[in-house]
């Protein structure tokens, strides 16, 4: 068997030239990185006019587990499946984070027959976007320090700080750290830590911004930190908006690669789906309606988190609303919610993969109950799945006139995915001429509803929690924040994505929990207020033995080692 | 008077394909980044032969000052203009480092009408070179802390960890951190600090490495810190150094880019001239001389460092020697040398000039006497210039048989230095025939000359030093280095680049002063010892108006502040 590195390393590419010729780009759109790269040009999809009818559609997974469910790979091999049945697509996809590449996770642009390529590219430093983003996230702290150096005249309080510095790497040793040491020419010592570039709020403007220039307004509402009298400070009031948006300016354009199938694929920008919206960019969504009659796209983590923050975060910010919704499922993860061990999940176990499957219907409930939206269950399949199991879960959604497609395209590209795409245009165009209008948008809250009651409505309708809490002072500062006039942002819950609840263990639907939110942060340049609700990690560290230790060029100049 | 970023905005680019054609280059041997910059295929280069009567061109300069000597900005001047009288020309220059962009410094790309465009891009991500080079960095970085935290096998002593982290940005605060707070599972707690990108030894491994798995190897060699036996421990034997390839394997090719006059040059690496050797890479070197009949290169700071590593550390170890060497002076800056004051600077002052005569002098000395090459001096002209003073200089140097030439390609590009380019042509092409061998190498001291002695070598002979002196401790380090084997290296010299001697107060040039050693640091990667004489700064700090302030993007979407 082949790995993913293998399979991408032998795909007949062409030149990005073409790729961008079929998606319907000219050649002076188009900003070449290499051979097999491009950037778009902003100003011609800004000329482009809007296509009501293009078909959006989401997909999204139950709660992942350690089995693995395949979300990406089945994005990219809809989407080829899609091409292959007539209906132009365009795939819009996160770029992935470096950092966690030479840890455990290996590469993250598809797998087997379904990856977008070239997948070194992809997985390295790819258009540099992250660089850039990182750059400037490191340019409003060094900006920060820098000006209590020399005389903090906007009266910086450098205990609450909480403006960290970024890096794309998991290291851990970053986490916590005092910075300033080394006396009076180094600054003031005072405590700080790094985040993972995909956690900074530079990564969720730049995936929420519509144009250079909101990007550039944006930065400068980030509130970076509190003056001696408790007052927020933005990075306006230290004048780097306008140099973090030119490190910015190349990175926003949004990034043209193709897929095995030599099908279009727009990767932008890749913010974490728990501090932050864990969706690509609402540039690159808007450019592939204007490109496309379709387009598939994915959101981070379960439906929980990721498509909840996909449809009340970003579709609300940006106006757009899917036309259709796939849920990723396995049945080896649905046997891990049931309670199987990893290494027991290749047996028949009819009893465990029951009651895993609360999992999956708590999942289409919420999609198609909370947010209305028509959907399907698509399972990717293994050698090891029995006729038995499959029955079970295709009786189950039955029950609720959700389809479930078996999808092959790790194995077999977009032939695997034909099916699927089939059910996925019947849903996206039911009752409707070819000009219709979307299906209007529908998310879970309205703006103005308040910021506690927004966590309470999405803890007990699409959580199944009881209830909500917080200590006393994370309260007084959701009430702070409602009185100072950021009621009407959205919520973005950063809690665990292994279960509905703030429990990791907790498998399956666990039901009448109580959410507490230990921490709340606010996003101003994002535009929401983070509520944190258990651990949170946003720098991981490396394993014992790291992928590091095994990438390496081999002896035909090739890159061996990256899965 | 228009600014450098406005003459820049406003040439006539042609694509880098155009550009490519001229300098030989076949479209399938290049790799676009975007329209106007690309890099070269190594493959490519390594399939070009020789071509052994290509000549190279040093221009190197007297000790830097306040005003301003314009090295780069003569570099590209006289490219263009060796261009222009028939010579087919490659230029060669470092990358800026993105940092000090938004310091004080502004663009490195050259200025007035002798400028390597698009400047915006070159002096921010450009290629993504140094971000590539900073990752691999800080695997490594990462690498070490996640070993110490896995069970530290290697018994590596936290206490003697010398491999920093490193940053592109003017950051204080990071010059001096503790790192791994905040418990057992963020690591240990230790001593750490960043460096300025630049800074770092993959970079000077980067600039000095002849390929990919040169590179590679170079890596492995790489002496982070000891054990707690006080043995020295390798990249190697973490194995990330095939992954720190990896991440290179994009950056290692060169850069092309064009100038105003749209001539071909390569920009590729860019170590400090520190402690580091100071110029740009050895591949694209050789690649230039493979590409053109001259290549000209440039070496940092003046040429008692700049000039000198470029001889006894790159061309030592490349096989490279210089045909012709310019060495580049202003009036203003020879007069700051004799004690005037940089406000005074515009005004005729024969007797200071005559002082400051003594820096000039040296530097020439230093490269026709101790060296060997054919030498001229080429003086930025500024305005306020008398003839008066210009003679005096062309006396001096009469007297030693060395042409000034007057160089006005700031103001006139390559038609105001044509008459250094035809000295240029007539130093580097006397006495031979055109397909004569280079000039011999001969380098300061030979490579069998123990460590100390080359110091003294170094110092006497270059600096005008009476001696050098080290505390004990000092010495005993350097009699252990070439006990160990490492005596065959050369000496790379971190002291100030304002004075002959280590006191940067000392102008013109100073006599009878004893170089101290305070430090020194073995880089085995690239192969060199650095001595560190005085003090030595690794990361720069932001002024109190910082130029990110004026950085912003402009109403017409272009790039402003940027000078």
């Amino acid at each position: 068997m082949p790995t993913d590195i293998e399979i991408a390393q032998n795909a007949r590419l062409e030149r990005i030239g073409h790729i961008a010729a079929k998606a319907g780009i000219p050649d002076d759109a188009l900003e070449p990185y290499g051979h097999y790269k491009a950037k778009v040009s902003l100003d011609w999809l800004d000329g482009l006019p809007e296509k009501p009818d293009s078909r959006l559609v989401l997909v999204t997974a139950i709660s992942p587990t350690p089995a693995g469910e395949g979300k990406t790979t089945l994005t990219v091999g809809l989407g080829d499946a899609l091409n292959r049945i007539g209906r132009k697509t365009m795939i819009c996809l996160r770029e992935p984070s470096m950092g966690p590449v030479f840890g455990i996770k290996g590469g993250a642009a598809g797998g087997g027959h379904a990856q977008v390529v070239p997948m070194e590219d992809i997985n390295l430093h790819f258009t540099g976007d992250f660089a850039a983003i990182g750059q400037a996230h490191n340019l409003l702290a060094a900006a920060i320090d820098n000006h209590i150096h020399h005389g903090n005249e906007l009266d910086i309080d450098p205990t609450r700080i909480h403006w960290k510095r970024v890096m794309d790497m998991n290291d851990r040793a970053l986490r916590s750290t005092i910075v300033g040491l080394g006396g009076h020419v180094n600054g003031q010592p005072r405590e700080d830590g790094f985040d993972i570039v995909v956690a900074s709020e530079v990564m969720a403007i730049f995936c929420l911004a519509t144009s250079l220039m909101d990007l550039r307004e944006r930065l400068g509402e980030i509130v970076f930190g509190l003056d001696r009298q408790g007052q927020p400070l933005r990075a306006r009031q230290l004048q780097v908006h306008g140099a973090m948006a030119v490190l910015l300016r190349d990175a926003i354009k949004p990034n043209l690669v193709q897929t095995l199938e030599n099908n279009p694929a727009l990767l932008h920008g890749g913010p974490f789906a728990n501090i932050a919206h864990g969706c690509s960019s609402v540039i690159a969504t808007r450019a592939g309606l204007k490109l496309a009659d379709y387009v598939v796209t994915e959101a981070g983590f379960g439906a929980d988190l990721g498509a909840e923050k996909f449809l009340d975060i970003k579709c609300r910010k940006a106006g757009l609303w899917p036309d259709a919704c796939v849920i990723v499922a396995t049945v080896r993860a649905l046997k891990y919610n049931g309670g199987v061990p990893v290494k027991e999940l290749g047996t028949e176990n009819l009893a465990a993969l029951e009651k895993g499957m609360a999992n999956l219907e708590r999942h289409v409930d919420n999609i198609t109950g909370r947010f209305g939206l028509p959907a399907v269950v698509a399972i990717n399949r293994f050698d090891a799945d029995t006729e038995a199991e499959l029955d079970l879960i295709r009786r189950a959604m039955r029950a609720r006139g959700v389809d479930v497609v078996l999808a092959e395209h790790w194995a077999k590209g977009s032939a695997g995915a034909e099916t699927l795409a089939h059910e996925v245009v019947r849903l996206a165009e039911q009752g409707k001429g070819a000009s219709a209008a979307r299906t209007a948008p529908n998310p879970l809250y309205p703006d103005d509803m308040p910021l506690w009651d927004k966590l309470r409505t999405i803890a007990t309708r699409i959580y199944g929690a009881a209830d909500i809490s917080a200590p006393a002072k994370v309260r007084r500062q959701i009430e702070d924040w409602q009185a100072q006039g950021y009621g009407h942002y959205p919520v973005c819950v950063a809690k665990t994505a292994a279960s509905f609840s703030t429990d990791p263990t907790a498998l399956g639907a666990p039901s009448g929990h109580v959410v507490n939110v230990r921490e709340v942060r606010l996003s101003a340049g994002a535009g929401f207020i983070v509520m944190i609700c258990g651990d949170l990690m946003t720098m991981p560290g490396l394993p014992k033995v790291p992928s590091a230790q095994r990438i390496d060029i081999g002896p035909d100049g090739k890159v061996v080692g990256l899965f």
